[in-house]
């Protein structure tokens, strides 16, 4: 059961008015790396959990990213609450006409949400369930979970750097710290699972498990990650097809009955490549079609 | 710059036509973890990338997927392959629309797509590219390609479970070892940067980095995630809550006309907590409302 | 601050695994009437809100609808179980494929989802922002909020008609109550605005605020709704087209160099409706054309 | 059957061009509270409905928004008319750029749209059936259309508040005073059905319908809604858990073989809450980890 | 102005329910080759056109496609009747949820939509404006337009092959034949303009006007389309690449002080190829890591 | 299989740093019109395509859209460069912020995807599978591949009429030249087919191919695609509905206890058209009611 205290997790102090900025914190409350999306992956790990120890974590940190989620969307109301009175009483419209029309995202924040905070990113995109990437392993979840952090870290950092106002800069590294503390924690619940690697049941197929395919010739480099003792690269085209051994087709046994509709299919839809048909952009390219066509 | 050769990277061998089967394997073809994902995820940060050795190594596994993405297409396009010639001919069309309206998804792909492999998931949604989690900084992106690979590997290992095609069976095992491969080679790359935690540049602040909130009760587990030398615990609600020290609350400053403005909207829609009006649903419970409304 | 106990509001019983049950859950987890649709409408506005008053009933509501997906989402969790660890344990392989390929959505839960809940609905589309209708004008809200918990119940309803397990009837039998008792309450905040019709601040047009269009003819009915003092009904075309007395035309007053370019513009793409010109349908049509063509 | 006349239903005279303007009254077009929105909800009710006044109400608003529609739609072409041409013969392009780049909604009129009227809000984002909140229970779609034009209502309030133009001004006026006119008519409707209230057959249980559970605490505030003789107001956090009086857990019966597979899986996948494992982030922490970790 | 009366363009008559067969037909009601995405996309075009008769035209089309709408929306509701009422009424309860849980788009209709038409594809994807492809220059739109409603008419055939009711095929084949006519009419509309093709006003570069990069090796076919005196095809890798003569590389030229960010960037994150770093996969491989990471 | 060289088809020069002519340029990498959704157009349509010589005709285009997908990905790489190092290293806060905000597309771009290219178009919208519109029938698909070059076409025209760097608006004019190209390829292919049209395998109803439907009055203009010999045209409005003779209705057999069901639903929602209820518009209109409710 969730539960409520009117209490911020952190106290918000914003020095002034600044509906563009307000824009940009968007970004982490409706958006894809934003505190929403971090409470819905851990709290939908939390649910189908069984281990107790995870199930507590998942718990923990989904409801401390809700409380996130609290403090960024106050920092966008307040960012927005002049702009909000304004607009809403009819006052100083054409200034306020001028800003809006200055930035997309700002002015749907006024005319469609009334300056209140709405679950969109920094251009307007609403936020999406495709954000989330819970699949329902542990070893997997984990991984997704410590990437997770880091993106939302990185999107802090980003923030901080673009904001001169020092309560929100200080609102702002408390939320970007947390999210360093949230990847130590998830990097433990990790590695106290053994093996977790590779994650799952099954095992991969020996014959390419070290294999490095040199996919992209030009400007190659020899690194850990294709080339020493763990692997061999292959480079060379021929080799790089049909790996199996096969003929690098694709087939499939049908019954008498599809293979006939599949030959109907083909000759009625059949092209005649030695034709030279006139076609439609032929007909209109006009008087001057021949250097166009030809 | 991109070439093809038509011969597939592995030999794809469909026993018999199976449409239902083929809306499972579009879980890997336009679904959230599947092989168009990876192979975007990888090419926009080739693109953005400038240290070459992991340029090369996001081009190299960029174009490897795309060739996987051609590989569990052309498993979907033969299990597709006598559906789509009996429909696209008018033929078998009672036995037809039986199998079609037992799976939404298979009804979509022969009606819409004629059979044809569709960059949709499992349910029929169009893949998106919000699924694509690049955020331009290596340490975080590595992470994230880490993770993907992680959740892709599982959901071929699903994808093997509930399959009997023994080539079927074969190539998806293959496209299962690459995923591995790709995560020790993402591995390499990531930890080949010193420092890579945290992400970023700015570090976070003392005072939250190592504090756990405790923010689910009942329940709770000691584990290495929340308690020993690196964490404070902090459990206690009153402690959680305006952790800066001040009183929880969100402030602005307010110019005078904007402090106007947000008094008039007050004013203008004040409610009145002392008053009991009549109301909407009062009208309309009609004669046995009392029960209902007290 | 956003605060949890493992404890969940409503005891939850379910008597056996059944996945596909588990699919008709889903639309009050991330479905557009559902729990979590419903907690993101109330806690955005809970944060825009300075009355008091509402704030207070926002943020109580918000947090009971969290609490409410916690239970759906149980439910949700408890109905995969069986199949869960079934799937991630490669058992019993084809008697699941049976059942996953005759629902496309089960099959997404299990195949990308591995049975723990996710954020789509029945369908399995993913729950997005624009479900949400805020728009940060109490008196419109308000109303929104009663629509909602109207639909919510009705969803609630519909389900439990579809369900045999007496431990999730009880369960879902509480949460449409709750639906009910929300909207009860929301209707006393919106009557304890007054005025709060029309919703904003300013007036409509006299003219038109009493006009009745019937733009559909045939099958015409008189009742409160178009007709008697309260309406004038206006049924005739003519009356009903440029009722501003102008000739109901759309005109803008274009700069010299403006106009000049859409008269070049125009000039260039002009269609010369004398000509008969023969067309690539007329090409393709082939020796049978005319039939067709004519 | 639906019919046309090019007259429009109000005159639309537009001063000059104005393509940023024009993506404010986008927002009408193809955003959540617009005119297509506003069709498409009525004209789903049209069709499923089966009394004969409802069936008839519904046709005659759902024509006359598709009306309005082409309203708002013809002042967006008005005020792109300019740049349109202007973009099409490669005219004055420098300046027009500096203005594309100022806003990213009107650069997309441009240079994806063509500056024609394009159904996507003033960010961009595609309108979608998502908006449409029909669900088949007129008791509760009556209230979805009240709300809804009451949202309506505000939005064109916003956009005459930021409009300097007086022919736009009239036009949205006119718009304006229709949403009032159709939230009236909407509310006779619903008010002749009795009893309209609790929506759909099934009754709530007695023991939850008038029950309050503050939430949300701190800030309270005493209203008609949540005390009085109407309702039960439950603040203590042991009496809002598990108030079905159970223990407030989730469980389900499972077959044997279920069991073992859950049992199997997490076997696989405990953790081992009493390990201090090494983690990646340590690994990559660097020389100055300890600082970052502990 | 858009004027409705209550007859339909086509009678319809359906034998009996089946909300199975429904599902296919949201196809053509909410799908991307459906009447909707027909009609916006001509109303669209209708409003932006200047030319009298080509605005004539899409406005008669765009009116008609809506019509259309009308009609297969209608077939929807009567296939949907009868489910539609037992839902509702909660009757036969067990015998709807084995039909419901059979098909997820048959039971979202139900649970969500309570089985009347919802502008959902038969995958349940929401209609999305994304589907409308307008983009402004009648040579480029027709063209679209042609391609729509062939598009179209395969749909309709494909619901004609897998439909037995006598009085939805005649229904069915009325709309197949309509996207017939208009198809017809769009190219009479496009030849009309001369020259129509390339669309548009600038030319292409002669350069490049007429070449055939063959970039797909292995089972070439020589055709009309590759090969002749029309096209130079060009098959050799190395000349497929930097065709303009340069060095295929990009570049950009960055100021001072961008040039050292880029640096400082690029220092530090830089990766280390020669090191062979231990990773997290090979923490977490456990004790058979070994055979796994080698 | 697909293969790269790290040479770009096309050499990219560009004159220096501009985040916001760069958000122009995402509308042909992640737009609807762009290279993605080109290449997965053709790329789906070669996976499914039997006919030996259209599978080499769409491999060769998909695989050339690839490779210019990288060219519009390097062009906006380089246009961002200067802005990402420093964003990155946190140089320059202020500037940068003043430019962020000037444009929410490139605000975004800098904060959440850290200035490398997004799969998303210029007001930010995500690519979605949704803009291809591949039906599995080559003589629809190769009109929508005609359609869908002409409108790239276009797109890239405005792109150029609105930049100045010189290096831009010789990639951007090779790319639109290929565009070109390949709609003559694709004309070439549809006109090798005989017939192909109507295309599919039914052909329309001879009663209704002819029939042009003049849906809206008023500027009607009489011309080829509506009148002379090809067309039969009906303007008076009751010939245009129920063309088949019929009355106009929608009907469906019910079986017995659906009709029972249907009509206890109409029952219990009939609505009392003869009462004049009192409404909840009329409580909240307050004092000042009657003026507006009547």
């Amino acid at each position: 059961m969730f539960m409520h205290n009117k209490k911020l997790q952190y106290t918000v102090r914003v020095q002034e008015s600044n509906p563009q900025l307000a824009t940009l914190m968007l970004e982490q409350f409706g958006g894809p790396q934003g505190e929403l999306a971090a409470a819905m992956r851990y709290f939908t790990q939390a649910l189908a959990e069984d281990d107790p120890g995870r199930k507590d974590l998942f718990f923990d940190i989904a409801t401390e990213e809700l409380s996130h989620l609290e403090i960024i969307g106050s920092i966008i109301t307040m960012l927005n609450k002049g702009a909000k009175g304004e607009l809403a009483e009819g006052m100083d419209e054409m200034a306020e006409m001028r800003n809006l029309t200055g930035n997309s995202t700002s002015q749907t924040q006024a005319i469609l949400y009334g300056n209140g905070p709405a679950l969109v990113n920094s251009s307007g995109v609403p936020w999406t369930a495709a954000y989330v990437d819970t699949i329902g392993e542990p070893t997997a979840d984990l991984r997704s979970n410590i990437a997770a952090e880091a993106r939302a870290k990185m999107v802090y950092e980003r923030l901080i750097n673009v904001t001169d106002d020092p309560g929100i800069k200080d609102a702002l590294t408390f939320l970007m710290t947390r999210e360093i503390a949230h990847q130590k924690a998830f990097e433990k619940a990790l590695y106290s699972i053994t093996p977790n690697f590779p994650p799952g049941k099954l095992p991969g197929h020996p014959d390419f498990t070290d294999v490095y395919y040199d996919m992209s010739h030009g400007g190659d480099v020899a690194a850990s990650w294709n080339s020493g003792e763990l692997w061999t690269s292959v480079s060379e085209r021929e080799l790089q097809a049909a790996v199996d051994g096969g003929d690098g087709s694709a087939s499939v046994g049908l019954k008498k009955t599809e293979a006939a509709a599949v030959e109907a299919f083909a000759a009625r839809t059949a092209s005649a490549p030695d034709a030279n048909p006139v076609t439609g952009a032929e007909l209109g390219a006009g008087p001057g079609a021949g250097a166009v066509l030809r």
